[in-house]
């Protein structure tokens, strides 16, 4: 097992990118890093747990919202240094703004302008009622 | 348009992740980077110009290949320091090793090891004869 994850080249902060794909729908839901000990974790309890460079700590991602992201598989890049999840996401809400996916926000290419694609399915203050 | 790019949050070496997903099938095809230069060149050409770290120059995506990734959409996540391109991946393979996507070794639960899981389209020889 630890020779396995050996292969992973993790940057100069010991991290590497994260990339959560939602199965069934293939939709992007979100970015983060992952350290060794949070990949140890989530194919140990086939949860994404990340690493929170805000919090600097372990971030078992849901712990606060519900939204628990369950691990169908994990897939490495030709370089070992990317990772990308496919996840079945609880609430089917990945973003802390209460949308589905992260990346709500698209550039479109007339008025060079960002626009907002993706309603807010929950308000975030009823989703972190810590 | 300037003050538009002005939103993404640059890392400190001025750079962000770059996710590519293929147009149709959803298949997350391979992460690069960007620095802001190269998102508006890619902007502008409506095709995936990356920033090697390796090389320390703009990665114009087919240059050597001829896999030109033509994008379609450019989305930014919630926290404006990742992007999400979706792309029309010309010759059907993203991957140097000659592969449609570079997430092509898949951890397998039960053995607890890495997996290949997607064929070779074309041995790299042929496609890099430079």
């Amino acid at each position: 097992m630890q020779a396995q994850l050996d292969r992973i080249k993790w940057d100069d902060k010991g991290l590497v990118p994260v990339i959560a794909q939602e199965s069934g729908t293939g939709k992007v839901l979100m970015f983060a890093w992952m350290n060794a000990q949070a990949l140890q974790k989530t194919l140990e309890l086939e949860r994404a747990v990340y690493f929170s460079r805000s919090r600097n700590k372990l971030w078992f991602k849901g712990e606060e919202s519900g939204h628990v992201q369950h691990v169908k598989s994990v897939r490495m890049d030709c370089d070992q240094d990317v990772l990308l999840l496919e996840v079945v996401q609880d609430g089917g809400m990945a973003c802390h703004t209460g949308r589905h996916s992260c990346f709500f926000e698209a550039f479109d290419f007339d008025s060079r302008t960002w626009q907002v694609t993706e309603p807010v399915l929950k308000n975030p203050d009823l989703i972190y009622t810590k």
